[in-house]
């Protein structure tokens, strides 16, 4: 497989838009070559919690996946807009096929150590099957990945939508150069938070040590960008950091 | 691919028994040769509409599937038990991937006319892609299909699994000489309705017409019939009408 690979990763902003997700899965049918979309959840899984009225526990602000909220987020994640999506790219044109870790055993997870904080089903990814990841992409289907994934023993595992993205890229990356796009609210890494036209168009790993002492980055978007220039450094060819509209307009910030 | 094709469909008797159910994964992905699961979806679809307060719209003692229905549905028949069979197959060590019709553009459904009742996102099989059930088939994996499936226009369908697993096995008797197996609560079709030795070893387009004059194949049994006859009528090898319970051991009522 000679041409490149997109892989495209979208949040909660945009599944929770019913127009903005429709664009969205318009213009990811059109983009060329071979791609991949791995999806978060959205509010959609919090909403049904609240509804069925689960007890949601929470450690140091981050929620636990116990049984009832597994339970929840596979059906939301890997079942509703999964396959939402699934159906929605096929109506734009693009042959989609919906893939939670356990499907074709595709992604492995491992459940994370209860020491210090047991979450609860939550797992971080182990290993990509990057044969079946080419094989599915020679026959020309699109795999649209949930965050849910398995530990291969039976248990389903809830994980980080940006760390299944970036697991899939480097497992993509074996196989032909991979660009990775992560979709956010803003267009880019902005110089000035409060200007959306002050996106970087580049970072490296020799540019990004003084942004992050001046804290141009700063907070949330640390791990964003350091999990960027690890994937980089791992063999994705280039990471980009934009928003969802106005896909392969080549806008937003690249790491390489 | 000379080697034949078993279809199997379950229903809630099993999918309700988190018992029965681990026994019965452990028996198909034993099952020699090439297989296809087909799944319907048990009762945890209305506890669940239930618990959301969906308002529960009925025509003749049928569901109608409204919006809010159809959304239940896919996130517990495409999701939470698809998911979870398939995570309990791959812990049995049997290669499966949960397909719902939209992944893969695998399976097309027509939603049903409205005229002479709106059931409404309800859908009748309209399409089985062979050439990709086959493509699957020879990379040993083992489709699970959930009874949802889509127009290709962006409309998810809730479809009936005894007739999903009719239209695959069908479409896999283009590829492999296909048998298609119908679990159900009895051991077979029963000469004796209160005995479950009385199982009827075979029923053919001939031996079927006196059984059904004389009552012993009365009422939810006679669609059951027809549809199988019809199945061997239009290709598939045979189907049988059985228990989940020691699957393959060549129990039950075979249709010819």
């Amino acid at each position: 497989m000679k041409e490149g690979i997109t892989v495209v990763k979208i949040g909660g902003n945009v599944i929770d838009d019913a127009a903005a997700l429709k664009r969205f899965l318009g213009e990811f049918a059109s983009l060329p070559g071979r791609k991949i979309l791995v999806h978060g959840g959205g509010k959609l899984a919090t909403r049904l919690a609240e509804r069925l009225e689960l007890k949601v526990r929470m450690v140091e602000g981050r929620r636990i996946t116990d049984k009832g909220m597994l339970d929840v987020v596979t059906m939301v994640y890997a079942g509703l807009v999964n396959k939402q999506i699934v159906a929605g790219l096929q109506a734009a044109g693009c042959n989609a096929i919906g893939l939670s870790g356990a499907d074709g055993n595709i992604v492995t997870a491992r459940r994370r150590s209860p020491e210090p904080i047991d979450f609860g089903f939550v797992g971080d990814i182990e290993r990509v099957d990057s044969d079946l990841l080419g094989r599915l992409l020679e026959t020309e289907l699109t795999p649209v990945f949930p965050a849910i994934m398995h530990d291969g023993c039976g248990t389903l595992l809830n994980c980080n939508a940006d760390s299944v993205a970036s697991a899939v890229a480097l497992g993509a990356a074996r196989l032909a150069p991979t660009d990775l796009v992560y979709c956010f609210e803003k267009r880019g890494v902005l110089r000035d938070p409060d200007d959306e036209q002050s996106v970087i168009a580049e970072i490296t790993a020799e540019s990004y040590p003084p942004l992050k002492a001046d804290g141009t980055v700063s907070r949330g978007m640390i791990p964003k960008i350091e999990n960027a220039l690890k994937a980089v450094g791992q063999g994705v060819r280039s990471v980009t950091i934009r928003s969802s509209e106005g896909l392969g307009d080549g806008s937003g910030t690249v790491i390489r």
